[in-house]
């Protein structure tokens, strides 16, 4: 199937068609390639929500929850839950049949689990290629999962117009949750477990931190929202919250995707340059001898890359 | 200072000139590149621990026990806590002050902390040469922490030459720590706060997921040690856990520390292209100006990058 095709379907909402569209992302093919070229002219609608925090927070819950409640309001919805795939436990294909099972019946749902890569940016950029296709297909909503607090997953929630860091009570004390790192990066705060001992004392250690920050006027101030995912209590809480951040943010919203659009042109530089040099530049086996100088002291990597670099742009 | 003579300096182990090189390099300085090529063939030496796992693991208080009983056995020790910064607290300088009070009188012990960077592979990068400092300073361990169970934490850990992963008892259930995705970079598992209820269906896990795997003859399974850090409870089995798989890895070693390289050589190309585009390539302001393009789904990444390649390669 031609790109065009495959695009004018994917237009069409054609779930198969979506799914063939995520598969060549993922693999990194040219063809994927090609995809975001035909679609992207046809993006830029859908409102992408990002969801982090810790393993354990609920947040596949608390995502399906979301789902649920934004298809009774008339909204079509596409999930990317990104889910590291262990060599143990083959985590993302299991995942996707647990979570289709609750939507399956439901063609304004559509769900689909993405494994780690093992270099620069990958899995944030296919993850947000993915959104690019539920844009294109005409999905309302994105809505973004990511497991684990790590710069990786701070990069992939930071590409969605608005942020939810979801915590749990009694997940270790409260400076843990400095220490995650991802605080800076919340427009919204959910204290999920909410029934759990304990969420109020989380609760307002947040508040405590965030009463450290000096925000200006019309500046946001990120909401507290409590949740019980496995009941749905707070969800209708949470998206009035996310719907009060779209309306604060909506003057700004083209400067956050600026930063998106920065970031997947920088990786996408990175690994077009990285390609040409072993496919272009260098003989064959001379990458990997430079490893062994470099592994055996003979050259430093500065040194090593001076000379390569030199040699990429005078051919 | 010159690189020389400031190198010339760690190699003596002076702790100023190692405090002030890494310095340089945590500013990413081109001072700090000079000063890698010049230290880089006096390095190669040091045997690198990495420890992760989950917040709230006990990481820190871990490698303050292990530091100590490397020093009781005479080990010099270099320590790098990988610590993420958040606007709210200010994370690094405030854990290098209560961290370094413990081995405050001691010359054999230096600790540093580092902050996330915001760009790619930027802290690994930084990470991989402050123990490249340590090393050439003379340190015979590097001990590597870092904060978190994401890619990050993962590309960081793995760069060292024994990775410990830290679970505890309670901290979720047990899928959730194949979930974290760090189950398969792991040379040797402590379940650290052993006197916790759950340790042991906490270790029975680890070890259940472990029988998935069909180890090979000769190949290193890795032991599951349980501490309890707070008082040094199985520290000793811990190190003599390191040093089995020290023994056991002698012979591969260099093809884990080739990888190393390979991986730093990508990530200075990478970084090189994108400082050549930007400050050769492009006239001022047209990097902005094509994500505004972008922005307003004018033209698409992958043409917008096609055309700066094209312009970077033929000038």
């Amino acid at each position: 199937m031609t790109a065009a095709t495959l695009s004018a379907r994917v237009f069409e909402g054609d779930p198969r068609a979506i799914a063939r569209a995520i598969s060549l992302i993922e693999d990194e093919s040219p063809a994927g390639a090609d995809l975001v070229r035909t679609i992207f002219s046809r993006t830029g609608r859908a409102y992408l929500i990002g969801v982090t925090g810790p393993p354990g927070a609920g947040k596949s819950t608390l995502v399906d929850r979301l789902t649920a409640e934004l298809r009774a309001a008339g909204q079509t919805v596409g999930v990317v839950a990104v889910d590291p795939t262990s060599s143990f436990s083959g985590g993302a294909i299991l995942g996707d049949r647990v979570r289709m099972q609750a939507h399956a019946n439901d063609p304004g749902v559509f769900i689909r689990s993405m494994a780690t890569r093992g270099h620069l940016g990958g899995l944030a950029r296919a993850t947000s290629e993915v959104a690019l296709v539920f844009d294109a297909a005409g999905k309302d909503i994105v809505l973004i999962e990511t497991v684990g607090v790590g710069q990786d997953e701070i990069d992939i929630v930071r590409t969605a117009d608005v942020s939810i860091v979801t915590v749990v009570p009694g997940s270790g004390d409260e400076v843990q949750a400095l220490k995650a790192g991802i605080m800076e990066i919340a427009d919204i705060f959910v204290v999920n477990k909410a029934d759990r001992e304990g969420a109020d004392r989380m609760a307002a250690s947040i508040e405590a931190m965030l009463s450290l920050h000096a925000f200006t006027d019309g500046e946001w101030r990120p909401p507290i929202i409590k949740t019980e995912a496995t009941t749905g209590k707070g969800v209708t809480e949470l998206i009035a919250a996310i719907e009060r951040f779209r309306a604060h943010t909506a003057a700004t919203q083209g400067s956050r995707r600026r930063s998106r659009a920065e970031w997947r042109m920088r990786e996408l530089l990175a690994e077009r340059f990285l390609r040409h040099v072993e496919t272009q530049v260098l003989p064959a086996g001379e990458f990997d001898r430079t490893l062994e100088r470099i592994a055996s002291r003979e050259v430093d990597p500065y040194t090593a890359v001076d000379d390569i670099f030199s040699r990429a742009l005078n051919r």
